[in-house]
């Protein structure tokens, strides 16, 4: 019934998440990896605000900047 | 008598409970796990601001973020 | 005569504490447990503000949050 | 399937990549290394701000105040 | 010749020191321990602000929050 | 032609480097010395402002301020 | 050639050196020792502002607040 976090971020390769930033910057992307200190590599990540879309490519995140990962619904159901 | 946080933590698992963000954003959902970083995962998610009500789902939330997490009321005669 | 911080949290425990945070929050409440980054764990715990007194029941809280722990006037001769 | 942060790192040395420092300025520049701690050292780099270009050459970047990297597009086939 | 910051923390033990907070804060108070991240032990702490004088009692210090400690002038010759 | 930063930085030794830190502050200097923290050694600091050239001599360097070190164009080619 | 900066905190021991914190502060003192975080201990300590010179006499400063060391012009030769 635990799911330790590396566990869920297992579990969420190859899926898109929603990626809350410090700064405040919201991205979007497919996970393709991570480690233990957060750091995240994405893939089409999509930077939204508010009227614009800017489209950034596979990016490579410092764990430092990350507050959140937001799952999309309905992906928890998805072996690790 | 005395209860470590990492306990408490435990004790929590798949219950409500509320988080208190750095940044200042007031999120409830149920505990699905954590780490020594307090690293945290929840599901059902709801960021609660003065009208709104977000459903974030499955969140995974960097530890360095969390200020507190605060305990639904009687939740502490459960059992570890 | 030298008490080191580890020994005082102890020496606490069961007692009621003022807790000030980095935001700025003062927290009032019952100390049951702690750990080496200051992690705490209290209840009964109350959030006071100028004018108004939130309950906030069982709080876990994260270290790197807190600024110091007061304890209350007197607690000092009680064994470890 | 799974990318590692630091894999990425490897497969983008010697391309041109975008970075994202915490202080908000975004630096263009080809990767010549980096380390754990995301320390990174980069070559031709140039500062673009509103209107201004400044040509900055070599630079030893301090892993603290990255952000993000962002791979120019079609990158990701490169082998590691 | 050399004093390690340890050891002139260790010669400060019962007396009256002031500390320097990072949120800008004046304590004084006797010190009564230290530990390796200058987590801090006071007795009869004071907040002195412009006119007031807060009396705080025992007070434990997360080092993280702690600027500078001043000894009062002329303990420098008390042995450790 | 992975050149790690602890490598560039042992290949700056000597130079003139640009400095630029966290509170936005830049610094010229040759670079003495330096350690795994990027804490570093510099001597013949000029600190240069809008209008003003402060001589500050040699400077030890806190590696938690720094954001980059600028090598001076052509320097790359110097061995280690 | 290569000046780590530890030594050249060594090297300044007894020395007048002037201190740039984070919290926009210059202290002048006497350098009496240090360690691996860059903890300071200092003696004759002044704090200079726009008109006032405050004395502090000795002072333990957290290694997090320092900015930068600037030694006196010409102690440089002196040996470690």
């Amino acid at each position: 019934m635990d799911i330790p976090p590396h566990a869920l971020l297992e579990r969420m390769l190859q899926q898109k998440i929603i990626l809350q930033l410090k700064d405040g910057r919201v991205l979007a992307g497919r996970l393709l990896g991570g480690d233990e200190h957060m750091n995240l590599v994405l893939d089409e990540v999509e930077e939204k605000t508010h009227e614009v879309t800017r489209r950034l490519g596979r990016v490579v995140l410092r764990g430092s900047n990350v507050v959140s990962l937001q799952a999309p619904m309905g992906t928890a159901a998805k072996a690790a």
